[in-house]
């Protein structure tokens, strides 16, 4: 029986080692927050590292499921046993900058950005991005997710107050993307090289944490999620890339794809696959680590993924839905916290729309959803 | 969180677990066989029932995955926490003198019987019966499944044989069915008294095993449906059950269905509905046994349920089928043992029996598949 060792125990890895078990698969974690939530397999909780050895002794493989992890962490592993992804791709999906120059590199187009490294620089970068005409996006180089460590400019004027609040470590600037929508691809690569892609989803976030992700979409013209996977094969190649890879795109008003960044893992907005496709993002990534062959991506559904954040909800009252998927994670309610997510699914897309509408006014606090095309 | 308990910690018992966990369920099993396989949750390995207390205190309801359990433990356990079926179901499924006689009670045809103990019985219920003319089949009252403790009695004079066998305890001996096909029905009842019903599946057994399950049947009258349904639904009410009941049936060339036994739990002709239906009967009996609405029972897909008997076969190949779902229980190949099953999904009847003939080849010691249909 194969044994994989994921770092991090969060919701992320228990639907790893949910997918997993079926394929005769067992799993064992290594927490490093002090908060595992996953609950299904040996955990270490380890925010020293101190138990790596122990951990690595009862597993054959090993993957991540949050891509916040030192690196030299990951390297150790790697010299031990078999890890997948690799640290090169946690590398450069942990820092904006590495990201956004390998994007120019694979020519990738991405909005145009500057990297600084003070509030003077900060300054100097939002005018030339032409700050105050359009606002500009501030990150974080490192740490950012969620929307955190994340802030949009509108003056030059706001430089010290965004260095102030974010900044005191290399950041990001962007220019203004004039986009339509935001959406994002999933792909898996194997161990010896074969490629399989997700339909795109259309993603909406409200405060940078997504609430819906709808897939496959019915207004996506074929070439875009050609031009997608063209871009997303290039980084698998490039990275050696074995497991699940997600990157986000924002689409513009002419269907033009700008890369907004990548992470290393199964993603939220390719939980939809759950319920929607042949075989869902969670199977692949184990497939792919474990060598075996990938499963089909095909969507047999029109799907709606919807987060659950901050609270639940009834649940008595959302399973009485029908074509209604839960999936919860098992934590407490906490404003801004990821609790669960839905996953509707439909024959047509007119059902789809109706029925997210109706299951967001069940929701507390879901925001109304808003997609880019009609019934 | 709701902790659920189930005694038995084998495949049904982990498939469970898989089911429940979305719906922030956790389990804890109490294995009373020494050779618990579940592997998802804390589990007690007590043969001898004395950690009885200690399991209890620590889930909120409790089911089982087996039917043979004593009844005086379940009886107990309903002393302590509530119970899903209960006890009294329980008794009844393990007996088959008593699940003919509930049968009967409630106006549910099924081969002719009698009840012996004694060699000398068995000859004269078997000579009653027609034996000579066609064979009878033989049971324990008791304990038997998979083709366990039962014999097929060609003429009388095998009665001291037979007894040698499997008697020296009470046995069934039931009448010669000339049945055309068999095939079950699986319903879900809910705490208030909620039921739902799946499609009914065609099953092809070999040596006493299940081998094929194929669901919804192309051939079957709406009328058989609504019979079977009928059948099931009364035993719900009687025996005021909450959770998944299995009814197995012959059907006859008129069409007719006779009953052939029940079991209280989740079921290997429903595993098809894991990948064929909305709601798989997994989730369904963990919504039902905790007061959550029941989940839609209709079929997505045509689906063909192969069991992996004695040895998985070639796992790597088996994944590069399209449309194959795997399901292994990690378990050690041995001959005649349950190590998985795969659901085989298809959009058309002629697809899948096919893509069935295809599967079974790749499968060492796969029997032909047989089914009373034509694509």
């Amino acid at each position: 029986m194969q044994r994989t060792g994921i770092l991090g125990a969060g919701q992320l890895g228990q639907m790893l080692a949910l997918a997993g078990y079926p394929l005769g698969q067992r799993f064992v974690f290594l927490d490093t927050s002090g908060h595992p939530s996953a609950d299904i397999g040996k955990t270490f909780v380890d925010p020293e590292g101190v138990e790596l050895k122990r951990f690595v002794d009862e597993v054959d493989q090993v993957t991540f499921e949050f891509e916040h992890l030192p690196v030299a962490l990951v390297r150790r592993l790697e010299s031990l046993k078999p890890v997948y992804p690799s640290s090169r791709a946690l590398e450069v999906c942990q820092n904006r900058g590495l990201e956004k120059s390998l994007f120019s590199q694979l020519n990738i187009p991405t909005p145009d950005y500057h990297l600084v490294e003070s509030a003077d620089a900060l300054a100097k970068a939002a005018q030339d991005l032409g700050c105050g005409v359009q606002p500009v996006v501030v990150k974080t180089v490192t740490e950012g997710y969620d929307g955190k460590g994340q802030a949009v400019m509108r003056s030059v004027d706001e430089a010290l107050d965004v260095w102030g609040r974010i900044g005191g470590r290399p950041l990001i600037v962007e220019a203004f993307v004039d986009f339509v929508r935001e959406v994002s691809i999933i792909a898996v690569r194997g161990r010896h090289g074969e490629t399989v892609f997700y339909p795109m989803a259309e993603n909406q976030h409200v405060d940078g944490i997504l609430r819906y992700s709808v897939a496959p979409l019915p207004n996506l013209e074929p070439s875009t999620q050609q031009q997608a996977e063209t871009y997303i094969k290039a980084l698998l190649e490039e990275l050696n890339y074995v497991g699940v890879l997600t990157l986000e795109l924002f689409q513009q008003a002419d269907g033009r794809l700008l890369a907004n960044e990548m992470a290393p893992r199964v993603h939220n907005s390719g939980h939809w696959t759950q319920n929607g496709a042949v075989t869902s993002q969670f199977e692949n990534h184990i497939r792919a680590i474990s060598g075996l062959p990938l499963g089909q991506t095909r969507a047999h559904s029109k799907t709606c993924m919807i987060n659950l954040i901050g609270r639940t909800g009834d649940v008595q009252q959302l399973l009485q839905e029908p074509d209604l998927h839960l999936h919860l994670y098992g934590k407490e309610d906490r404003p801004g916290r990821k609790l669960g997510h839905i996953n509707l699914i439909a024959e047509d897309w007119k059902t789809l729309l109706r029925r997210v509408e109706q299951i967001s006014q069940l929701l507390p606090d879901a925001p109304t959803p808003q997609f880019t095309f009609e019934s």
